[in-house]
């Protein structure tokens, strides 16, 4: 397998994290988007959408989307609650990262990284709904000791990613102890060194 | 089972949609967003986000996000690719139109229908986004009957819920003539009546 990817982007590190955990074989092909190497005509034809990160199996077959890609390496593992109802509520939590939080979080620290942009020039309102997004992971967090109850899965390792980093993004999570109590338990899981 | 939800909203008709293809028993309960009900207490702590479609089973569970809604309402239908690859293509589009089309497509709709817009008050880069997200399914369904393959999925039950309404949020479909298609098949599947 080959894993198409920016090793800063944190949708592309859960793919990363889900195959060294899971020790799956595979190729890092390093990918700079702001040089245009997702929209060249052969990337294009593995992933119409032009995004990283994308995966192009043995066979050749491609799969795009972060939390898509890591629901299908994941399959059969204890990452995937085995329980319907339980894994139904990892997928709430996977398609609310992608809508609530990823879009606020990964983009304001994408602005400051990346484009070089200070605090005072982010947007108010995606700064708002950031905060809101932590908010709501640390009032669940404080009655549950993973995203989707008592065992890790794979809503952890999707919302890790930019969690971890937000304060790349401005945000401070001083305020938000069992936000970096998860964090902690997570990153130990997935054997990464402390983000901060 | 209650649904808790906007019949003008895509997110919850893709909920009823399913519920009805399936022959699934439910009750419908409105909820008028623009009237704080999904911000009370009660709505609260079924939903921490505070967001329709919000569905809670006979036993008391609750469940939110339409997409991961009807992933656990399809499991074992042939809504769902039985074969793990296609299934995870069809997690692919359900992922991309959370992120890549429902912010553009469905919001420029909200602002003109809901807010009393006019098209000239839209944010252009909302726009140039959303005809982004139907270039590409148009691209894609000029060579793949449904976005999965050649059976339908509920990554057209999703893509539909917007799509086939984005001329209410100033999109000229005119140019699109394999979404046109994929529409009209995915209705009629559906059962339901053309929506333009």
């Amino acid at each position: 397998m080959q894993i198409y990817g920016d090793i800063n982007s944190g949708n592309c590190l859960k793919v990363k994290w889900v195959c060294d955990k899971l020790a799956l074989t595979y190729d890092w092909i390093d990918i700079d988007t702001r040089k245009g190497e997702t929209r060249t005509p052969q990337f294009l034809k593995m992933n119409g959408a032009g995004q990283v990160p994308t995966v192009e199996l043995d066979d050749g077959r491609t799969l795009a989307q972060s939390n898509a890609i890591i629901r299908y390496l994941a399959r059969g593992s204890t990452l995937i609650p085995h329980d319907a109802f339980t894994a139904a509520k990892m997928d709430e939590w996977l398609f609310w990262e992608q809508y609530s939080h990823e879009p606020y979080i990964a983009v304001c620290r994408f602005q400051l990284v990346y484009l070089g942009k200070d605090v005072s020039e982010l947007d108010p309102e995606k700064v708002k709904r950031g905060y809101a997004a932590l908010d709501r992971m640390e009032q669940h967090l404080a009655a549950s000791r993973f995203l989707a109850g008592d065992l890790i899965s794979l809503a952890d390792v999707s919302l890790l990613a930019y969690t971890r980093v937000a304060h790349e993004g401005g945000f401070d999570l001083g305020r938000y102890a069992d936000v970096r109590r998860w964090i902690g338990e997570a990153e130990a899981y997935l054997g990464l060194a402390p983000a901060r």
